[in-house]
Formats: structure tokens, sequence, C-alpha cells
């Protein structure tokens, strides 16, 4: 038979994936998974999306516009406004959920060889796409103990080389629930024009910050019109995560034009949940009001339980709903099998997401996990009594407990 | 600025776009445009599909699984199995529609570089996929004179070089409407094997065969386990084209293996419309009877219309709901757009995409115009008696009418 391509082989498989099997075999054996292992939150959607959806009076589902329904942009521009964030017609794009608007920055504009700075610990996905494109990650790594802030810049300026394109972040950040302020986006701009790179930002849980300071977008630098993308979409804001519509947003004319021919071919991102989508866009400002609340007591409730695990380190954290945290452990994958395949406490286990597979350099995050805090306060709380009693046990733990 | 990546050039705009502000105009003018030039279906989607969607009962949309939730994979291999196609769990997965499927294909199986075969006039986007991917589109030219059937094998022979890894295929075809029997695909297999060749084929329009003969699927085709890929969509079978579901299907577990990885960095297709596709799949066979006879009246319709017209040549048509039809005219682009812009009859006009769009050898395709029969019939009398009247009239016309 013919070989497959060398991307088949270069494709990484979700970190959590080789988790799965572990996790099924526990629940036949009758045993209870608290699931921290992925960012599926549990919040109800806005009731005006299901509302919207029920009005639609369909007789069949056409496509939409291939930048999406006109309507729901309109929408969305606005959204965007009422932050402060200014968007014409045209520089705002509906894309197939947020992974398909990384896609296309990347495609659009990046060569193959080219290489993507990443602050690491880092979205895994970012590898896949990154491989789907032929560019190469160069991952810059944070460190736990500065609350994973970015690195001073003259860092940055060593991971430059002839081939670096762009540099992308997650703002708020998943893995690490860091929120990088205005002053490190503004040196990031101008690192970014003293080498004429792009600035990808991914911002997806901008929602989620519990801060006092508003978030600051890659769109309200200035000076960087042509060179900064954001990318956004509903799947957390609206606990939509399959309803796969996101936005590409850019005032670089160039970029839109050519995310435009990828969508294009693709013909067009769903219709019924844009449908859906623009009715939640009405949501009033309680729902999120209400979400970010529970989130708080949420993130609360994880970061004083660790506070109290000896060995255990929590940074501080400001957005999304995630935690990288570490663990007085001697391996997170050997963990986080282990809580699976030999530990329960009262019927139960906790399922992590090993850190290694958020580092792109081999080796780091064998100390770390990612908490994805999407349970209620109960589910929570009873998931930090588990990781205790679990540090009591584990063989491979590293300090006394 | 950066600059954009050579992908962003190379990519092609839609045949079809080009021509989008002259019907923008046509409309502002007052005119009434008849559609033949989008594949988008005006039939009802089965009431299963909005039955299942208004008792999904969910209270936010959450991920599926990356392959497609279990139950809607089971029930498409029911599907698959009572058309004789037989598939293992884990031999299809579920798509982002059929685009995706192509994608994931061209992804796993090729390298940048390497070529893919293509009869000729093809689905346009297989071209911008080919550049997402940096393969490389070598067509095959097919006559209007022989209804399109695929060249001798001899003529394939002489596309093959080093660099061709696959060969791709849309049976039945967009945009010809010519169905590949049994003996063709027999002749395909014995080349790719010979070659060691993948053979992709993009079967979406399955349901539309308006013969005696049951599609033969590139699944059926002995010995060809390890290379066939095959490329499905319910985007026309159920007229939900903005549903974006599809199918990928290979019985070569190295390939579904690669495809699950790309599927789980997109982390999963739509939620809610694959909830409404499952209960589509239960949709009766009269559904599907209705919708044929519905399709083969307007195929008669057009056919017979076009044989009235000096000059035309309407190939037998066998399947899907397009005909690439020869019109007496210097240049289908320049008659499209004059149809847009300077001509109307009782006011009304009609909308063609040129056949240009279709082929990837430049120059071809200049006496030709794609047509999609997806209007009741009532419209598409009316389209033709538009069509004969322009004719008349059009300075460029190459024959007397």
């Amino acid at each position: 038979m013919p070989n497959l391509s060398l991307r088949a082989a270069e494709m990484p498989a979700s970190p959590i994936r080789r988790l799965v099997p572990f996790a099924e075999k526990a629940v036949k054996r009758g045993i209870r998974i608290y699931h921290l292992n992925i960012g599926q939150p549990d919040i109800e959607s806005p009731q005006e999306f299901w509302d919207a959806l029920a009005h639609s009076n369909l007789k069949y589902v056409a496509y939409s516009h291939s930048a999406g329904n006109a309507t729901l942009r309109a929408k969305a521009i606005e959204m965007y406004r009422k932050k402060g964030i200014e968007l014409k017609d045209g520089e705002l794009m509906v894309t197939t959920a947020g992974s398909e608007a990384i896609r296309f920055a990347f495609m659009a504009c990046l060569n193959p060889g080219d290489e993507v700075i990443i602050p690491e610990p880092l979205y895994a996905n970012y590898l896949g796409f990154a491989v789907e494109s032929g560019i190469k990650v160069v991952p810059i790594t944070t460190r736990i103990e500065d609350n994973f802030a970015l690195p001073p810049i003259a860092e940055f300026e060593k991971k430059i080389t002839q081939k670096t394109k762009a540099i992308l972040i997650c703002n708020p950040s998943n893995p690490t629930g860091t929120i990088f302020g205005q002053d490190q986006l503004e040196a990031l701009r101008d690192i970014v024009l003293k080498h004429d790179l792009f600035l990808f930002a991914d911002e997806v849980y901008s929602e989620f910050n519990y801060t006092e300071t508003q978030l600051f977008s890659v769109l309200q630098l200035e000076g960087l019109e042509k060179h900064a993308v954001m990318i956004d979409s509903v799947s957390k804001r609206f606990s939509l995560c399959g309803a796969r519509i996101g936005f590409l947003c850019s005032r670089n004319p160039e970029i839109m034009t050519t995310a435009l021919k990828f969508g294009q071919a693709r013909l067009s991102p769903p219709t019924l949940e844009q449908i859906g989508v623009e009715g939640a866009m009405d949501a009033q400002q309680s729902y999120f009001d209400a979400v970010k609340k529970e989130y708080k007591a949420r993130r609360d409730i994880i970061s004083e339980a660790l506070a109290c695990i000896d060995g255990a380190l929590c940074p501080q954290i400001d957005g999304a709903f995630y935690a990288t945290v570490r663990l007085p452990i001697d391996d997170s994958d050997k963990f986080s099998q282990w809580l699976l395949e030999e530990f329960s406490f009262e019927g139960a286990t906790v399922m992590f997401a090993p850190a290694t597979g958020f580092y792109a350099t081999p080796g780091l995050g064998l100390d770390e996990v990612r908490i994805a805090y999407v349970l209620n306060c109960d589910d929570l709380r009873a998931s930090m009594a588990i990781l205790r009693e679990a540090l009591k046990m584990y063989p491979g733990r590293t300090c006394e407990q």
C-alpha cells in the first residue's frame, strides 16, 4: 500500500486521548470520575440561543455566506464595539469555531517552514494546526513562579530567526489562566514592529476575566492594524462548544480577503448554529455576571484547596477556567494514569490533563497538571478532597503529605 | 507590513464569486434572477431532522466525540449496509461536511508537492483544498461528446509521474452529472494497484442516480481496502448544505487513525446538526423517491429545452443535479456577466456558473456553462425560455438562433 504523508506521522495525538481507555475502564469498574481534564463548561447556554433556533422556521438548511450570515456579523461587530473594539464590515468573518480561525490565520500568513513563537505551556491543538500548515512552533517558556507572565522582550529576541514570521498568544490563557495586560501587549507590539511579524491573539476566553481591569485586546494596539489578527469563539462565552462558531478579525484587508477565499473553499460555517448564536448575542449582562461569579467561586475553591497541599503550587489565576498547577509528583502522565487505574476514594477519582502535553519543549510539565474548573462547586470540593487523598497514597509523590 | 503566504496568492477565488457584484446590481435594477449557478437544493429536509432537534432538550451545546457522536456513526454505518457497503466501527468518521473529509484525506495521504489526478471539469473547490495541502492537481480532461466518461486508461498512464500519489473522482459528478460505473471503477482499480496510489471518491451525490443501475461505490472495489477513501455528506441527500455534516470512510486503519488526529485538533463537528442528521437518517424511502422523481423531471426540462437550441449540446445526465452544457457562445464568463449586466426578458434573467472555473487546464470551458437544476419545474422552464431569448440577442453568439 502507498505510504501516508509525513504530516500523518508528525501530527500529535491529543494529550488527553492516551488516558481515555484508562478512564473507560475505571467507569466499567463502577468508579465515578470527576472530569477536570477538558474545557467543556457545564453552564447553561443563554435561553436566547434556543429561542432563536425554535423560531427559525426553516424548511431546509441552506449554505450561509462563506463569511457567515451578514446579520450575525453585524451583531458580532456590535458586541466588540461595546467592548471598545471598533471593527468595520469586512474586518470580521464567521468561522467554524476558533479552530478554523487559527488555521485560516496560519494558512493566510505563513509559509511552510516559517516559525511562529508561542509562549508555553500552550493550547496543545496549536501544534496540530502547525503540522497541517507545515509551520514550526518555537516555544518560549513561561514559569509558574512568575504566574506564567510573558518573558522579558530580550528572551523573545533570542528566539527570533530569519524564519520567524509571527507570535501567537492565548489571552486569557488556556492552559494557565494568565491574562497578559496592556503593558505586555505593548511590549509585544514593539518587537512585532521591529521584526515585521504578525501578532495572532486567541481571545476565546475574553469573557472570563476575574480582575478589575478590562481585557486589553490585540485589536486595541495602535499601529498594529496590518499585523494583528484576533481569534474568537462562542464556545466558552455561551457554553456552545459544539456549535462550532468562531470569528476571525483583522484590520488588514489582505488577510481578510485571503481568509474569505479559504472560507469559500469550505463553503460556509454551520447555518443553524449561526442563527442560534445571533440570538445568544442578545443575552443580558446579568447572564455573564452570573457565569463569572460562578467561575470565580470555582477558581477560589481550587486555589484554596491547593494552598493546603504540601508541595503544591497554584499560581495566580486571572482568567479563563483553567489552572496549570504544580503537584508534588514525579510524572504527571504517570500520576494521571494511576488516578484512573489504581486509585479511588469513596468510589470516585479525578481526571487531569498532564501538563506535559501543553509544553512543546520535551521534559517540561512533569510536575504540573492542567485543571479545567468546569464542575459545580460541590464536585470541585470533592475533586480536591480526592486529590489530597491520592497524594498521600501515590508512590511517585516527591513530598510527604 | 509582513507579506502574506504564497498560499494566499495561489488560493483560487470561487468561480462564481466574480459574478456576484453584477448579480447584486441586477437585483437593484429590479431584475429577477433565476439562480442556476449554485448547488443549493430547494427541497425540504426530512421532518425527522427537525423533530430530532426539537426533542434534543439540551441545556448547553457540548463538544461531540472528535469522530462524531457514536450513535450517528452507527446510523451511518447502517445506511451504508443497506446500500451493500459493509463498514466496521472505526472505518467511518463524522466530518464537518464533505469539505473537511476531502481536506483530511489530502492531508493524511499526500505530501506537499505530491500530485493528484482529477478528471476535469472538476469541482472547483478541490483546487482550493489542494493549495491548502500544498499538493498539485493534474487534470485529465473528459469530453462533452463522450458524456464526460473517464478517458481510457492509457490516457491516465500518460499523466502518471514519480510524484503521482492519488486519483480523485467525484461520482456522480459535480459539475457534469456523469456517473462512473463499475467497469470504469474497476479500470481505475487496476491503475491504482499498478502504481500504488490512493483512490479518493467523492460520493456526496450518491442518492441522485437517475439510472436503473445501483451506484457502485469505491468501497465496493475488492482488493482496494488500503487504497480507497470515500467522502460523503448529508448536504445534498437531505437538503442540509448548511448543516456541515459529512463522512470520511476507509478500511485503511492508518488513514482513519490519522484523520482522527486531525479531527481531535479541531475538536468536533457541529453537535446540534449531528443530532438532527441522526433523526434524518430515519427518513423513509418515499422521501428519496419523491426527491429523485422531482430532480428527474427537472433534468428532463433542461435537456429537452437545450435540444431545441441550435448550437447547444446537453450530454446524457445520469446523476447529481448538475449539467455542464455547451452553448453557442464565444466566452462563458462574458456571456454569464452579460446576462446579469445587460440582458433581461420580461423582467428576469438567469445566472450560470461559467464552466471555465471547473477546468484546471486554462482555456477550456469557454463554450460551456454549468447548470444546477435546483429550481422548481416552472422556474426551470422560465429559465430556459430566458436562455433561448438571450442567445438571440447575445453579441458573442457563434451560431444564429
